[in-house]
């Protein structure tokens, strides 16, 4: 069944929601709750002190939800990274945009805060007409794909964890990108450019240009800036800033 | 610096601090929400409508928090499992109870449910009287470690995830125990016996049997008693009961 797009709270265009914006260990930074500071860090005690629906200092792990909406007026929903708070960033945000599934996923790279709410996607897998689960597109690069492998055996065999035959299991279609700004691929009809950049020296982590009408390019875990990626037009660019 | 025991809601005496009992995909299911049957699951709907603090349907992974209490009045703080939802339950109770850091983790299986909050352990690392971060003791058996050596492979050589050199490393000891009840361990100065039990047939996970005034039996994830199990004397039963 495909998601009534008078029930998007965007109507008949295209949005991003920003599921998380925070680093990889999320904000408040329990530590400063656990072992308080004098005076206290300002940060994390608001953080903590109110509730998480717009507050600034409740940030969880970076990623982006795509409300992509066809010329037809059908919206495709489109992740990009499901890190470790995504059960929240689920309960939190989907219900609030009346989100009903995820259409397709997209990684960035291999971190746990990008990664490891994979466990869940049985959660949003997408349903067809029949109300059956379809398989779940996930783009990822091979270097991502053979680390996954390691982590979630049981989601790459498709079958339950070992000892849990009652587990719902996820289906997916594991599909390989490479890191190739001449290599766009299509994710649920959303055309993407990989942007490869380096995260730490020696690893290499995905960015993406998508968008017709206005171009964004999406930066979430960038410490330098590789040739190939800084050309191009971009009308709207995401990009981390960590402050050190 | 020890935590003062003043300072601890059980004052001299030890407790237990339920952190979770929500099943592996714990509640409120987020599948419920995006997908309202008619009527809506009237578990999951209180379970997102009112704050998750005294909510008894917004259930997290299951995990024990023991706040055992030694002789000279010292509290040492022993958790057994740490999920997929640890960080929402740091947040939520070891602030409220004032827990400072975990002194020693025991695992029963390797589910995701189990460990996959392993990536958050440096968040509550002890630290020794002048601030060093100390090793955490991880109990757990030959064939959870070596699952846990594929899914976090930066935890057990302890150096940052690939390219990540900003990160902070857990310092762990890793301590192989045996599903034997006649191995007992001691962690943090609580003596435990190994309770093996079946989880699904062919998988064992542990439970544990430990406390010297009462003898608390905990059981989080039993599919079927081994006969070794059955017998011995326990004051206090923590069995799941997954209703099917
Ligand atoms: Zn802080
Ligand atoms: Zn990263
Ligand atoms: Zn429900
Ligand atoms: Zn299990």
């Amino acid at each position: 069944m495909e998601p009534d797009p008078s029930q998007s709270p965007t109507g008949g265009s295209s949005s991003l929601i920003f599921l998380g914006t925070g680093c990889s260990g999320a904000l408040p930074d329990a530590r400063c709750l656990l072992k308080p500071s004098t005076p206290p860090c300002a940060v994390c005690s608001m953080g903590i002190s109110q509730p998480p629906e717009g507050n600034p200092n409740y940030r969880l792990n970076t990623s982006l939800l795509i409300d992509y909406c066809h010329d037809d007026g059908t919206h495709k929903y489109i992740l990009i990274d499901i890190g470790k708070t995504f059960r929240e960033q689920v309960l939190r945000w989907f219900v609030h945009h009346k989100v009903p599934y995820v259409d397709s996923i997209i990684l960035t790279h291999e971190h746990a805060d990008a990664v490891l709410g994979l466990d869940e996607v049985w959660v949003v897998q997408p349903r067809n007409d029949r109300n059956d689960v379809e398989q779940i597109p996930i783009f990822l690069t091979q270097f991502t794909m053979d680390s996954i492998t390691r982590r979630f055996p049981y989601l790459v065999e498709q079958k339950p964890e070992d000892g849990d035959e009652d587990a719902q299991v996820a289906k997916i279609d594991w599909k390989i990108i490479e890191d190739d700004v001449d290599k766009p691929f299509v994710a649920s009809g959303l055309q993407c450019v990989p942007l490869p950049v380096m995260h730490g020296e020696g690893y290499i982590c995905l960015g993406f240009l998508f968008g017709r009408r206005a171009r964004v390019a999406y930066l979430s875990d960038v410490s330098r800036f590789l040739p190939k990626t800084e050309h191009g037009k971009k009308e709207i660019l995401v990009h981390n800033s960590l402050f050190r």
